[in-house]
């Protein structure tokens, strides 16, 4: 058969154990095809020479006089041939008698791959043969009529499932990948899930779907943004990242309900599952607090889910980034499973242990612990929890120190305690990052902590509205954006501990990953321009239509973005971004397929006003 | 009031008499979103904090508490306040007495077009002050409550009937722009009819909505395919004008019926109703033929057409290229009115008149005529079809050629006769812009020969595959692209005479203006092969993915692309495609409102290894 290798690898490349998810198959796919979103399945053969797809045949149809089209999948002793579609497969029984040797010639002799258009009439198969793992398997097709549509030359590799693909191939030969079961699913899933959003949003919610321009002028700190030259010497558009600022405008505009599945631009160079240029659900609303925006997201994911996952259930948990942070040690959770931080500086007050000592007498010091659950079997032990405590650090922890961790942390016999002292959120972002790390080391021992069919959302909110410049700690930059307002509870603040002002940004996390975030944003001009001037330092005539636009009557108004790439990533458990795209740039972002970015002769570059700076080595090299 | 103007203005636009068209207003735009596509109404409140809009409050909201938001349209006498949102206005009587005298101050205060909230209950207008013109005119709101949301201050014009605004300041303050009736009205309209568009595709006929990168590579002789510079010193992506060999490709991928509201990008410098990026509806089928791609296109117009407008009906007649320029002048004839173009060679084979012998003399030389009806009014006069034919030509003209001339024309009293000679296309060509010509003379007169609100769709087919260049009569370029498929009866003529060779290209022409175009493609690679290297001479290495990926059982498709902003354009009767873009580019392809392209600091071109060359005049600016 053609697809489970590409399955098998498709689990190897999550590189944990799948639990209890069902992995689609060619027969699935037809059934979800007819279920989803129970309403009747689309005339798939309206306006084309079919009557039928493949997949779609079953014993009902018997009798039935049908053309079919598509690949041939495979053929048995020049008796069978097995014909597929996106539908799914079907058999096909060749003539063997002399009037229908022309027939019998064409559907013998085209190699596999191939393209033919077959008409015939479906019959049982005899008693005995039918099928019962193949959908269309009670039936199969006694052909009529053949024809050759196109030939298939020999194929860059086997279209097999043995034969295994570097992903450097598949996006090479794209347009052969395609074919494959799981792009398939995952494409038209896809799909699916973006026309039931655009249902809830339109239909139900009175959304208005609006496309902004994606040739925009460049954004304060835009850095990672591509640019466009254009026909006046010196002057370029950017390829904006989001339409962050159209949308507010659309607000100003009265235009109060706004959505768009938005393409978005971001140059990072390479990153791996990143996309230079990729999706997002955008809205925006006015008149709204974030509790409005929480409750649509939950009716959008749970309206648009698709049918053959388990139904949502909202409202989604939420949290506050302090309390991700002390607890999971990340502004993204998986909440998939335990294994949470815990403070154990109480415990620690008076030790002996001199690291921890020295962490708790400085500002903000604290001691952290995590216990992995079972992990005796598989880490690199710290704290053990037997009772001779194996670890270095044990013949310091005194007795009345040990049994107050037991009882903070519940450890049990062969646990691993994790712990790590110094300040708060170092210390706790060092244990998320182990936590993730313990939880792959015990999957690759058999255990299931992460269930890839299993959906925890969270909500993740109250947001620092801005951090310490990495470069200049002294100075402050946006958290998420300077459009983003402040809690009302932290304004005064502004003026006096801007660093400590919360902001009304909310992240929605799903196992782990972030999928959207968003916010209430200013509506204020003079808000907005001290934050800008002031407090941020930015250039505010790069923004001063948005500025004066807050001035002519602006509503309140707030909005969201989902990662649409990744949330069907995650959805489809794909094991990249690259699988949810039809034509994604490999991780150096080049298209593997067409060779793009590619050279251009210097006359086109002309008209843009615009010339290449070699670097010195490489005009060494081009001189050779 | 607010808005008349805006649609005077629109109609003037349009310079020629508006016949039964119904232009909408505030009172159809709140019906027309209710009756729209025969569903429910959409919730145009949830999520947020008026518990219902300004528009639909009717006399069956009598007694009910009500929440609304909006901007302050007007105030009179600070007794009544207009309170305006998307859907409508609403009147609010502002309290008098003095428990209520903060209510009143917020609410006489606030400037015009502020943002407000109010609550109170919705009550009868007193008898005899009910406003019949206005879909609210039977209630009003006795306000209990209000809040200042955000005030307004001076705006840059008065938002009023009677202010005239150049089109540039409407783009410099679109966010202003955009509270208008009729941008409310045509992005409302384009969402919804998009959203039909899709239903139809997607839910009825199993369509698949597929996201196509815009970052790609340059296509052979894409010569207005604007640049994006990547990381890569030298290497530059390309922004495509349509997604065409995506679509192929994903024919060949098997995903055999694709649909996409693709954003495309072409520039060509400075051209009026063009826009540096603009969007098509664009669709590709496997195993169709243009019959069924006519019938798609045909019921997905019919499905998604606005329920304001009288429905379409179906088929759409249809007429060779051939056909189009002989009795039209061009490839896209406006059908709503007569006037064509005949030939009358025949009735001048014995001419002594020395033009019209030379130009018969000649190969492909032919007498054409046109007959405007009532054209002696408006027309400088050529042939009037008076007794003594007042025409300097008049005298030559036998009166066996005038009786055989006023039968062939059905001349009448009163009626003018272009007459034109030369080679047939350049003859027909002329007559072709004529006929425009003098149909807007003619309407100026008052007369109605264009009717916006007739909807005369046209199917344009048998076009020639290729056109002598320009530049090169001797050589051949694609009439429209190097993929469509040659029309099957002249393939032989392809190694024999290729300009005569007509292709299966088709083009959708609604009221005179191309909307929409496509063809079957060629599906074997040796013909694309042939067609590119040996009639075209482009350089096939550009395309060897797309040549490749035919060889490898590529299946029998064809296309098509709407152009979504042409169409729309007029659908609505905008007077120009940014009529119905929410943040168009002016002409030059400026954002007006953000003076996009904008000048980049140099250090922000380093890492895309390019530099500006400035032109020497510019250069010498800059040095002052």
């Amino acid at each position: 058969m053609y697809f489970p290798s590409w399955l098998s690898q498709l689990c190897r490349g999550l590189s944990r154990p799948i639990g209890r998810t069902t992995q689609p198959t060619w027969g699935s796919f037809s059934r979800s095809l007819a279920l989803s979103s129970q309403r009747r399945i689309p005339e798939f053969s309206s306006f084309i020479a079919r009557t039928n797809t493949c997949g779609e045949l079953r014993s009902s149809h018997l009798g039935q006089e049908v053309t079919l089209c598509g690949w041939i999948q495979y053929r048995r002793q020049n008796i069978f041939l097995v014909l597929r579609d996106f539908h799914g497969l079907v058999q096909v029984v060749i003539p063997q008698d002399e009037s229908a040797a022309s027939v019998k010639k064409i559907l013998c002799e085209a190699p596999l791959e191939s393209v033919v258009q077959v008409s015939g009439t479906v019959i049982s198969r005899p008693p005995g043969q039918e099928n019962p793992k193949m959908p269309t398997g009670e039936i199969e097709i006694k052909v009529k009529t053949a024809e050759l549509l196109n030939s298939c030359k020999r194929l860059p590799f086997e279209i097999k499932d043995f034969v295994k693909k570097t992903e450097a191939l598949r996006l090479q030969y794209r347009y052969l990948d395609l074919r494959s079961f799981q792009m398939q699913y995952n494409l038209r899933l896809r799909s699916q899930v973006v026309m039931k959003m655009r249902e809830y949003l339109c239909n139900l919610h009175g959304f208005v779907d609006i496309e902004t321009p994606t040739l925009f002028k460049r954004t304060p700190g835009g850095a990672k943004e591509f640019l466009v030259p254009s026909r006046e010497p010196g002057k370029f558009y950017s390829l904006p990242q989001s339409p962050q600022q159209f949308k507010q405008l659309l607000m100003v505009g009265g235009l109060d309900r706004y959505f768009q599945v938005a393409r978005c631009y971001r140059d990072e160079g390479s990153r791996p599952d990143r996309q230079p240029e990729f999706t997002q659900i955008d809205i925006e609303m006015s008149f709204v607090d974030q509790t409005g925006i929480r409750s649509l997201i939950e009716g959008l994911l749970q309206y648009s889910w698709p049918s053959d996952k388990n139904p949502l259930v909202v409202p989604f948990p939420s949290m506050t980034f302090a309390e991700a942070l002390a607890t999971y040690g990340t502004d993204k959770p998986d909440t998939r499973f335990g294994m949470k931080i815990v403070d154990i500086s109480n415990a620690f007050r008076n030790t002996e242990v001199r690291f921890l000592q020295d962490a708790l007498s400085k500002p903000q010091g604290t001691v952290k612990a995590m216990c992995v659950r079972e992990g005796a079997e598989v880490l690199p032990v710290f704290l053990k929890a037997k009772e001779n405590w194996n670890s270095p650090v044990a013949k310091f922890i005194l007795e009345k120190q040990r049994l107050e961790l037991i009882r903070l942390m519940e450890i049990q016999e062969d646990d691993v305690v994790l712990l790590t002292a110094g300040e708060h959120k170092k210390a706790c972002s060092l244990l998320g990052k182990l936590r993730l790390a313990c939880a792959d080391l015990l999957e690759m021992k058999g255990m299931v902590l992460r269930d890839p069919a299993q959906f925890s959302f969270l909500w993740v909110v109250d947001f620092p509205l801005f951090l310490p410049k990495e470069e200049n700690p002294m100075e402050l930059e946006s958290a998420h954006h300077p459009f983003t307002a402040p809690h009302p509870g932290d304004i005064h603040l502004l003026y006096t501990e801007p660093e400590k002002v919360r902001s009304q940004h909310y992240d929605l996390v799903l196992n782990g990953t972030e999928i959207g975030g968003g916010s209430i944003r200013i509506h204020d001009a003079e808000l907005q321009h001290y934050i800008l001037a002031t407090l941020l330092k930015e250039d505010v005539k790069l923004l001063s239509h948005l500025l004066q636009a807050l001035d002519y009557g602006a509503p309140p108004h707030g909005g969201i973005a989902l990662g649409l790439d990744r949330l069907m990533c995650l959805v489809t458990g794909a094991p990249s971004i690259r699988d949810v795209i039809a034509f994604p740039k490999s991780f150096r972002g080049h298209d593997l397929m067409s060779n793009a970015p590619d050279s251009v002769p210097p006359q086109e570059l002309k008209p843009y006003h615009i010339q290449v700076s070699w670097p010195a080595d490489s005009e060494a090299e081009r001189a050779h």
